[in-house]
């Protein structure tokens, strides 16, 4: 099945690219809960494209109507839906070249899992554009989290070798995240992130792309949260993440450094500290057995470069089986790390919520 | 809900490490199918402990019974029950230690989420001992995966910082994965491997431990499998991987090296090799929009250093809320990436299989 | 969860009565299929209201925009979002008795299970109206039936006593359910009909209602459809009608008449004919130990009388806690069996259209 | 899947009659729970073969074995796996007999579901033997529901057109369930269960079998249990019931008897008593809209005769496709009613502790 996800809430995503529009179902909130669309439209924002240098001329306002779910701006607790119209879109850009697979995309495999009936344009359902009515869906769990205290929020941790600092557990709060949220290029490090634009617009300048790594953290999560084995907290947030149009590799706490370290070393010490039990550091990234363990649950997630470029590369057409090359025209991202950042959070909150309702129990918001 | 997984087959994990036994529902499978328990046998025996120097001196046999499911021989294409009975437990060793809370383990998130009543001996249920059930049942579908022609095969890439060289695509098959499979240290090259268990019985000897990175590689999917979204292989993967214990991070094809590459470098480039699509390169591990393209699906995950040290660490006391020293004694392995090759082969199976069902449908084996 | 279902295609519903649309997401239906729009409008319209005198005034045009999943006029494979637009509501005939609980009716659980938060203009998500989504799905589901020559119809057996013949295997075909399909009211024995109407007209002159039964009959499903245990035909399609606003009982086969039966009369004998494995009787309706045997699947279900009805009734004031009566006005079926037939129908086919894929695969269309 | 359940609490069942063993897996189960196993014992003996001339002269202990889930007599929170070893089976009757098809029985669909690889022994999988194991998970269920004061019952309401009274709701409480479930033949009235138990003789004097309806009460579940549409409490309980075996109705309430009523009788009027919200009748049996509305949940379900019967029958020989006739020995029970109280119990109980727990959360017990 392609988009149903979830357990103790149900999401259904719905649409394609170039089609009438998009959208999602989400069913199992809790009912009372007054969303703040302010908030909602801040991510929307954040992920739409035509902002700045780095990212697509495409001009999406991502105007969504809420159709269902919502009574006197309360949730219902039953599902709600929301569509997102389609505009600006310039199918004859894919007319074209349907023909032509663009190597890094789902235009090859998209081909052969519907046998040919996929809507290709503009990579119909397997498009980026999909993440709209993720991060709406998503906004809405951030919302209900933070009235728990539950925070989630993320920056650029690298792109092409530019490296951010790491999140600093001593000092991270909402406070860091809701900057964060608020400045046009996610870093904590301003010069790092100058650089790295410098990196995307060279990237545009070849008619090439860049790809990144983005850190998440979710803070105030108690301890207790998820399963052992298949229902583990970061066997949920891992597939959630890779449902995430090129995200390729996520890693939890040191995660790929762990191979180089000893078990005295990456083993979080236990600390009580202010009556609370802590860890000395946070190797594990505050899940243990697939637990959280009340530290902060951090992760990493590596964004591929953008299949989009311009520049002439190898590949098929598909009708006649021959070797072909291929320019990708239209309108493109050089980087698309900066738009998944509300992406990867949408994707966490949810997460995290679906499990927390598992905890808490559906019934009441 | 803890340990029941997957659409087309349904797993089902139960027991704890020193209760009565362990075992596996195996729900779904194909009717018909005649398991080869010498090769059930020898993944068993890969994974199983006290073999040499780097594995844990407690000696389980392992010797599993099957309850149902299986008639002259074949698959009854109903639940499938293995049982596998707990042996040379030595229970008395964590009665002393209940209330410390061994550090890199899940004593403390287990203790919160079952609110105190978990099974506490070794681990219980968060017990690796979990992954010899599941080495069975993934012993079964990855047969099942090969009279479709499709391998899964894995090798250590890296104990402590200590490389082996990557698999070769170009001549990577089947004979390459047996032979790993029946190497006593599962490395492509013997001297780095060589170097690997000299790492290991150093830490051992300073009652630490170490950790690792494992490849993993599976032959000859075809393109289509898998969905866009939710349900994406990297998905299934990455869940199914976190589920075994120790497991921080997974990476498919080049990972978090694409962070550090141009688009021009990261696109496979399509090309027709003997009519058939192929890619050049395989930077996207074999999955592009998270469907299968035809080539080599191919993972890294990383093992964290056994948390199970005798080295002094710093913990605290759970009853008493106080800061404290732990000495984890018992049987431990100073690394655990060698027996968790066939369990990464196991998951790898599953999840495989699982994606075919979908597509070829549940009902004749 | 309320509104999501199935194992190998998804079914998601949303929507309230009185806001601003209803609808449905449909997961995972087969790729390359060209839906007959014409026998869609068909089904939608033997359950729109508005028709005849046996059925509410409200005029739902139940005009349907295809959001996604349709391309060149073929299923894609992804999502098919269906939006139908809510039209000619009275929503403030709901608001002055929103604190009178409408007996029958989901007004007191609704409030009770989403904390006073729900809809209820009109019973909300709990609407009748829901069923029109559930109707266009199930038409899309009968028609990919109908390519694999699986048909499904359906009659009204009983209306307050009165009874329609039973259907009568041995002339049973698709033929039948076509004519049946285009009878303004849908019985085999037309007498039969028009005296249920006349009792239909006669409980709306007395402001009341009436219930009846529905037979519903699938012809040439294979045998080995379904599975024992939890998802056996029977469970599965049981649970999917009890989803059917007012049903309150399904029968399969001679059903409750099995307790007056001997099992040398109950067991259907087994017969070859024609090289074919079939039965003499049909008493078990088509399935032995939760498959199908290839007999027709043959069962009944009842609905209750609308419990909308003009008559005075004794009913609760909530806020205040105190006993209070109710008239209720508004636009109301006196008799909600003949249009619940199409739905019946539809929701019979997703069933089966599930099952079939679990035995078929997703994959290919 | 054949034999995976729940949403919120995961039942895995395996085994067949004449394999090595049955049993089941129950995942999700709150922790601490400490369930009392002569309460557990009680119910097996209900539901075990042997004890009067009403049921199979069989005779298995049906002794149970807990493999894992229990420790220091609580459950742990993770997976309970109970074991019940096969003795006393006569396989040879069935080798005699493999390709003649029983009437009534799945032997036929079995074959063809399984391709002719089922263990046909004594029905295998489909045995109703296989209700052992889910009566040992439905008792552990019961006495968490009794812990919350929640009650499940159930009585013979008819045999073969004898007729016990109905539950009188008026009177209905916990201590008549305990009454009937100590009695040996489960009636209200001792007279008609004499009467009937003379009907079960006689049929068993003709090598003939009868069947009967059993009516089942929840009680004190609170109002606002269950979802709209798919996970109605109708739709959750009635897909349980059809997954035990020779159940081929169910019906809510006044359920068929509803078609002859008009909606002035069958609304049942609500009405405050001692400040609660209550219905002078209970036509809907508990559930409006899906949602329990604290009413008593009532329904029926209709159990067909024993298909084992001694009477010669006329059946086919599945290699040769030939007409035959079959006589069946062994041994078998002339009416299985008495036996599938407890079973209908056990299901009814596992449904409400599933839904509850959606309500509640699953974390603590």
């Amino acid at each position: 099945m392609s988009s149903t996800w979830g357990n103790n809430i149900k999401l259904s995503l719905f649409g394609e690219s170039h089609g009438k529009g998009i959208g999602v179902v989400l069913d199992g909130l809790p009912s009372g809960f007054e969303p703040d669309f302010d908030l909602v439209n801040l991510q929307m924002q954040r992920r739409a494209p035509g902002k700045n240098v780095t990212s697509t001329p495409r001009k999406e306002k991502d105007a969504f109507e809420i159709i269902s779910g919502l009574f006197h701006g309360k949730t219902t607790g039953t599902p709600l839906c929301c569509l997102i119209r389609n505009e600006d879109t310039r199918s004859e850009d894919y007319e074209k070249t349907r023909h032509l697979m663009r190597p890094g995309h789902a235009d090859y495999t998209g081909h052969v899992r519907y046998n040919g009936f996929n809507d290709f344009r503009g990579g119909g359902h397997f498009s980026g554009r999909l993440t709209a009515p993720l991060v709406f869906a998503g906004s809405i769990a951030m919302q209900i989290l933070m009235k728990r205290n539950i925070f989630v929020g993320s920056h650029i941790l690298d792109i092409f070798g530019i490296t951010d600092q790491l999140f600093d557990p001593s000092s991270l709060n909402h406070e860091v995240f809701q900057s964060l949220s608020q400045k046009e290029f996610c870093t904590l490090d301003e010069a790092a992130g100058f650089r790295m634009k410098e990196a995307i617009i060279h990237a545009k300048s070849l008619k090439d792309s860049v790809g990144g790594i983005i850190e998440t953290a979710i803070l105030n999560t108690p301890a207790g949260l998820g399963d052992p084995f298949f229902d583990s907290v970061e066997s949920k947030l891992s597939s959630m993440m890779f449902s995430i149009p090129a995200v390729k590799g996520i890693e939890f706490g040191s995660g790929f450094d762990l191979a180089h370290m000893k078990g005295s070393e990456s083993n979080d010490a236990f600390r009580i500290s202010n009556g609370k039990v802590g860890t000395l550091t946070n190797h594990n990234g505050g899940i243990l057995g697939g637990i959280s363990n009340g530290m902060p649950i951090v992760f990493k997630t590596v964004i591929k470069p953008t299949p989009s470029i311009g520049k002439m590369q190898k590949s098929i057409e598909l009708t006649s089986l021959n070797d072909t090359e291929i320019e990708v025209v239209g309108r493109h991202d050089p980087c698309i790390v900066p738009r998944a950042l509300p992406v990867t959070e949408a994707a966490a909150s949810l997460v995290i919520l679906d499990i927390i309702l598992e905890k808490e129990g559906s019934l009441y918001g």
